[in-house]
């Protein structure tokens, strides 16, 4: 029945957003030194918004938004120190280690006994592929995609490129806007496994419950059970 | 003889060093009002080379390394305001026009009738996708490959990807370092158009004038009748 199965891998194999908010907390006690507090996540989160179009996505365009959002949120007055901190805190995310979710390295082991595995990741080229060399799951990728963006259109352009049918072909995410909802605009099928820290740009309208090829999962452990039911 | 002809596309086809070169006089004026002069140049491309493990290549790393150098050689003295302005020639590097060299989209309009023809770049893929898109030349190109790095490995892994023998590969390029060594290692031909502004640490060994497979143009517009010559 599946042909290829695709897994996301930031917030869907290996903790990622939890990096940013630990950095933007970090962000937040510099800024309140200067006596911002309210408006820090605020502005930030707008700033990242504005930019997303010349910078695109990862953690240096994240690092770029932070030093720009507290120039203006302190007028200017923030010191070439604590500039230096916000450099720094871009640094430690670029290089954190990789932490697996739980049974993320026996499930993929599993399954790529008896499937083509796919990772299909959009952000940073570079980042992406530094994360991928260090998680220890190259060995179970058959095919690695980097896409600047996961549309329908892409899904489709990749769906062409490995020649598979949307109907076998599986992708598993953290995000309904990236993984899901274009996947099943396709007619793929496509598995949810929510993440706790999901980005707040991630969250669009409600789950697709009872659309054709949508699933929901609580942790991948349980994906290879789910795969067997839907095969058997 | 040939299957393929591949391009690399900064310097090669349009400007893009000169953006760097320019960002980097109006850097230098920022520090000289701090009575920073002689060490700009050298610090900031000792801070690229040592930073380019964690950020990669792009413009989003050249301005953080160029934040990074004026706190350095400021001592912490520099403004916010200052920052904001490095902040903004970034930006301004991001949306700056494409300009093609001459004869470029010419040259690539004739050899698309007979080749199928392909870009290799590295570097940021959301920076390089974004220049591609708004060059003018994607309806001459039937590949589009972006690349962390370019060694012979890759090149290999690309052979391999589209099925292509390497005698009847060509890579034209402005980098003996990214698009000719490699390209000559794996036995493939490589076709060197210098660019005037090379970055510095492209500039490896001296060329390798008589090798196999190894071509030398002045400009784009010639390539063409080379390949007509080793054609015929």
């Amino acid at each position: 029945m599946l042909d290829i199965i695709a897994f996301d891998a930031d917030d869907t194999l290996w903790h990622n957003e939890l990096y940013y908010v630990q950095a933007q907390d970090r962000f937040k006690q510099v800024l309140a030194g200067y006596g911002v507090c309210e408006l820090a996540d605020q502005r930030l989160d707008a700033t990242e918004t504005s930019n997303v179009k010349v910078y695109g996505y990862g953690i240096k365009s994240f690092t770029l938004s932070m030093i720009e959002t507290a120039i203006a949120l302190t007028g200017g007055r923030i010191t070439g120190q604590d500039i230096q901190t916000i450099l720094e805190l871009g640094k430690h995310m670029l290089d954190a280690e990789i932490h697996l979710f739980d049974q993320v390295q026996e499930t993929l082991a599993m399954l790529a006994q008896h499937y083509p595995l796919m990772l299909i990741t959009k952000g940073d080229l570079f980042e992406q592929e530094r994360k991928i060399a260090r998680s220890g799951l190259v060995e179970y990728l058959d095919y690695i995609e980097i896409m600047g963006e996961k549309t329908p259109t892409s899904y489709q352009g990749l769906l062409c490129k490995y020649n598979l049918e949307p109907e076998r072909f599986m992708m598993v995410g953290n995000s309904l806007r990236s993984d899901i909802m274009p996947v099943l605009d396709i007619g793929g099928q496509a598995v949810y496994i929510p993440y706790q820290h999901t980005w707040a740009h991630e969250n669009v309208a409600d789950r697709p419950a009872g659309q054709q090829g949508y699933y929901e999962l609580e942790r991948l452990g349980q994906l290879p059970e789910l795969i067997a039911r839907l095969e058997g």
